[in-house]
């Protein structure tokens, strides 16, 4: 890429990249922050004028995720097409694939991230390691759910097959009436139903690759969720030295068994008598990971973009003990960024606010705080979170 | 600040705060990066749509900065008005505060940073410490340099009163032929002369003050001037113990003589015979800041912004060792941005670029590393540097 047009004896220098960016939430306002670190022109295919990225001055263009013309005119304007979010048509992207458009990561690693029964199915075969995932199957009616339960007792859990996230799509049925419910109220959902654990803790491995075949990964990140919304993160967690080479060693195996490109975050669960099973992924920049954004060298929407982008990936050493907690809004939330001074005044707090639109139960923004330790660190985060609330 | 309009069940969630820069250059580009992470709206007064905040998705109005009308109506809309440069008509922005205009800093404190001649003079009676400054007269003819030069010998510095930075308005004279050079060129510029100084180092103390009278200071960071223009950057800076304290503690005591808010920065030499002597002001956020993104626990960027809000100041410690490089167009500029990739291919460097038009000699980025001890940053921060040459 050259210099831009001259003015008198002064060149208007070329961006480094061109980034189409499918979707506007939180994930692409990082983004974009890192983007303007590297000179990188983003361009980012929003929904409302209001989203996240939009305020932060990304380029946008607003429009449906689902509309192909408008996909192949963003990924003709850019070097790299990459995403915030998986819902977007498979079948569009690997018809752009096959038409030259640059898509990263590919609609056949993406799958892994939006279709729950694939996801559970095609990692079987993979590499020489294998994980076991939780007791699972495909609900067709009512009376799957009976029989699973039968074979693995009550409760259950009830996932939608596409587009769950942040607790929606995600529902523990303790009898069948419940479930009978949720299908109900399902509005046409697909459902998994998958048996119930009993969890000692979670976590996720964040890895990155790049075209040229180069992969990193990140240290292991403590995950806690509460009613299916991820509120804390950890880092370093602390967990058994053989489960943690498992666990990122397999999820190496299976991004490149994909061939994915860009960041990709493995859920793992660990239960209560000690089990690893695997949990879900994520093809794209991760919750868990925005603890990266200053416990580790390079944070993964730097790293993302270097990846896509196949760049050389950035080193993913931790830079200091460090947690993270998530906002969450609640009915008081019209006031949250007025709060933003009071969580201030807690020494080495990071706060990101996502100046999205609120609903409460959404995720607002998040603190990330560094220290000594890690659990100093949650200390710390958490009563930085707490000065947010009403 | 009350949430925005509702849309449906969906309250739009406004800014924490709206923010005013006069000028949008490399400076205003990475306060935009910091507010996002804060949900400020920052609004930026641009000379041109190429202006590196502007690119980096800024809200702005594009005018020059001595349009009392522009500059009237960018601060009615914020909570408060600030600057990315000093080239601004303090007659207005005085009429601005006496009107209730929130202007931080205020035009008393910015004239520090304007004014070379009353930087000078006006700090010799504040506080109970005193800094030397180099002998200086004020030139009205080219006699006075000629009888200056008699007292403290030749070679004299000559500096523009106003408006000089990055080497310009800043020449080093042999003789009173080269003198008379310089002012014959100097298009009616007012002049300081000042004796010229055999420098072992140089170093800035950045410090940030906020309205209720909060001062926190960083550690000394050391530069290295090359053609007036900073190419360096380097933390910690091994200085004497006792000249740290006092270099800190008179830096604390103009700017709370001055009553400054947000970061300003205090220039300081050191002569090959040991003395410490004041160099410059800057009352804003300033080159040498630039290692704090990534060294210290908050930037000046994120200090500023919580400075001139009058919100809780941030830690300033060290994370880690670190040095800084600046990037400075050459011919072969155009081609900066896609040399990018070369750069980050050496471990734990940050690379910060301005997407700016270019001009051989001007700062277009800068590169960070950091390392276990400074030296080796700046091996590692150079060595990137280098990549992006041609």
């Amino acid at each position: 890429m050259l210099g831009g047009p001259l003015r008198g004896d002064v060149a208007v220098l070329a961006p480094s990249a061109r980034v189409a960016m499918v979707g506007a939430g939180q994930l692409a306002r990082m983004t974009h922050q890192a983007a303007i670190d590297y000179g990188i022109d983003l361009h980012v295919l929003a929904g409302s004028p209001h989203d996240p990225a939009v305020t932060a001055g990304a380029a946008f263009t607003m429009g449906p995720a689902d509309d192909a013309d408008l996909l192949r005119q963003l990924a003709g304007d850019a070097d790299v097409m990459t995403f915030d979010h998986e819902l977007v048509p498979l079948e569009v992207l690997r018809a752009m694939a096959s038409d030259g458009h640059v898509i990263r990561p590919s609609a056949d690693a993406l799958a892994l991230g939006c279709d729950k029964f694939f996801a559970r199915t095609a990692v079987s075969g993979i590499g020489a390691l294998s994980t076991p995932v939780p007791a699972f199957t495909l609900v067709s009616g009512l009376s799957d759910i009976d029989s699973f339960a039968e074979r693995h007792g009550w409760p259950v859990v009830l996932k939608a097959r596409h587009g769950g996230y942040d607790g929606r799509g995600v529902v523990v049925v303790e009898d069948i009436g419940a479930a009978a419910g949720v299908l109900a109220r399902g509005g046409g959902s697909q459902w998994v139903v998958e048996e119930y654990l009993d969890l000692a803790i979670e976590f996720a491995i964040l890895l990155a690759r790049s075209p040229s075949g180069f992969t990193v990964t990140y240290p292991p990140i403590g995950t806690v969720q509460v009613g299916g919304i991820c509120r804390e993160l950890i880092l370093p967690v602390d967990l058994p030295e053989e489960m943690e080479r498992h666990a990122t060693a397999w999820a190496r195996s299976i991004i490149e068994g994909f061939g994915a490109t860009g960041i990709a975050a493995v859920e793992y669960f660990v239960t209560q008598d000690g089990r690893l099973l695997l949990n879900e992924f994520a093809l794209r920049p991760h919750n868990s990971g925005h603890i990266t954004m200053e416990a580790c060298v390079t944070s993964q929407f730097h790293q993302h973009l270097r990846a896509v982008l196949d760049w050389p990936l950035g080193d993913t050493g931790l830079v200091r003990p460090a947690a993270t907690v998530n906002l969450i809004a609640d009915a008081t939330t019209s006031e949250f960024s007025t709060r933003l001074p009071r969580a201030l005044a807690i020494p080495d707090v990071h706060v990101h606010l996502y100046q999205k639109s609120v609903r409460p139960g959404r995720k607002v923004g998040h603190v990330t705080a560094l220290a000594d330790s890690a659990d100093e660190a949650l200390e710390r985060a958490r009563a930085a979170a707490e000065r947010f609330l009403g």
